[in-house]
């Protein structure tokens, strides 16, 4: 099984799941359920609210609707890692505890993102205000390191005091930093913590080094083949597995990622209400689809 | 007046209200709504939920809540221009349209900042979704610029296009770039675009280049110095008034800023309980607060 508890822990691979919207941009809760259950068939778990998902365009009411959505679909919640963190401790907790009660397998947790340049004290004085709210044995917290876009960096030494502070709920972290040497210096600092590599270009070394598995923006359309990575990566052909999932996200890096995706999954499901983003994001326009159609025939996905 | 009405619109100073919290880090509508009387009586606008008043740090239902208690003191809410400014257009055009329903005279929008490197075209459509929700002839925006907080400059193309499809809507700019040449070329370019420097070093010269006023962090503090400036700014004296706001303010920025601020008004009010800063911020050591102290004293600035 791709997404598996080991030691009461998310493994494998998940997606942050592309946020479907009305024609009012509203979200709507059935698309994103049906979407969630697609990703589930193919054993992939379930990260929405993350980046790719739109998240932080999404307010606190909606979050909390789209979730009981899921857990109301009999989801198994286990396998969700929805993204809670926003600007705000007090909304972070909110939706960290509501997440835990529904008994989500964990919670993927920005630090607080507006102010640039604060310090690790602050950021352990966040992330401890956070837990104590939600005050949950049950809650676990992956941190979410994402330099480029929170330009709020989670270094190593906050990550020691929190796991010092906190065993048991800070569990692991989304790295998206893209670098394989930092990914590398938890797995090796901290050990039994759950090292996810936010980029599947990395997953074959990342799970070699010990990496508990991939979550990537492109798992909500390239999944199937992540699973199989993560299935057989000890096997002779992960190299190959791998080679063809970097050769998936070279053909799109160059496209609006998220527009993309969506546009993918729009044509996937002949629902083009899919294309649809909010501001600030723009929908991908008809022309630079054709090219990432025509540049994803080029390397071997033919859509 | 310091803070008045031309052509329908705000002037003057006005102070990022610090936001006081209680114990629990809860904010506190009475000892907010008690010293936003105090700005008013000194003639200095409101401007509540600004970076200063640590607004990101507080969820949509705080913010609510502090702007109903302000209306309920009886303030002239045509002086209040509460941060509206979220990463979701939808909280955004909330309290966007809550706020001009209680009289606002204007509402400071920072664009939405969790995704970087967003296009004009992607600000220009969030801007106008949030304009067309709010849906009322009464909106006042007044954009946001803090390209180093927000990482999301605003362009001047893209405020003449916001001036050109939403004239009248879009009445002016906060700039805290600290750029006088952005501000000169702003009030160059826009004829009746109200201009307000997010520091009052620029004080002065932007008066004199035509701007609106001043919109900063120091007001909360050194409010009155500002409105005499205000006042007096084209008098003889009026470079020694500028003159003493800056030394004000540079005998304050090597200090963590808001927590200084909320330390001085404890200093001030006697009430302690001003020192707390919600996380990731931290309150200012005691240590540093004595060095302030001695800086504050030693520019001439007895407190």
């Amino acid at each position: 099984m791709a997404v598996s508890i080991r030691q009461d822990r998310i493994t494998g691979v998940l997606a942050p799941v592309l946020t479907p919207f009305d024609r009012t941009l509203a979200p709507d809760p059935k698309r994103f359920v049906a979407f969630c259950r697609v990703l589930r068939q193919l054993d992939i778990g379930l990260a929405p609210f993350g980046t790719t998902s739109e998240g932080n365009s999404l307010d606190g009411g909606e979050k909390l609707e789209l979730l009981d959505a899921l857990a109301a679909d009999g989801t198994d919640m286990a396998r969700v890692m929805p993204g809670t963190g926003t600007c705000s401790i007090v909304e972070t907790a909110r939706l960290s505890a509501h997440a835990t009660r529904l008994g989500c397998g964990g919670v993927l947790m920005l630090p607080p993102f507006y102010y640039k340049g604060v310090s690790d004290d602050g950021l352990f004085r966040a992330f401890s205000e956070v837990i104590q709210r939600v005050g949950s044995r049950s809650l676990r917290v992956y941190l979410y390191h994402f330099p480029r876009q929170s330009q709020t960096p989670i270094p190593l030494a906050l990550i020691e005091r929190l796991l010092k502070e906190y065993p048991g709920t800070v569990a692991g972290i989304k790295d998206s930093s893209g670098e394989f040497a930092n990914m590398q210096a938890m797995l090796k600092a901290f050990p039994g913590f759950d090292v996810f590599t936010g980029t599947e270009a990395l997953m074959l070394p990342v799970l070699q080094a010990g990496g508990a598995g991939c979550i990537s923006a492109n798992a909500n359309v390239n999944g199937a083949a992540m699973v199989e990575l993560f299935r057989r990566w000890r096997a002779p052909e992960a190299a190959e597995l791998q080679e063809a999932l970097t050769a998936f996200r070279v053909a799109i890096q160059d496209f609006p990622l998220i527009a993309a995706l969506k546009a993918l999954v729009a044509r996937a499901s002949g629902d083009q209400n899919w294309r649809a983003t909010r501001p600030p994001l723009l929908d991908l326009s008809l022309d630079a689809e054709d090219q990432l159609i025509k540049r994803l025939e080029k390397a071997g996905f033919p859509v």
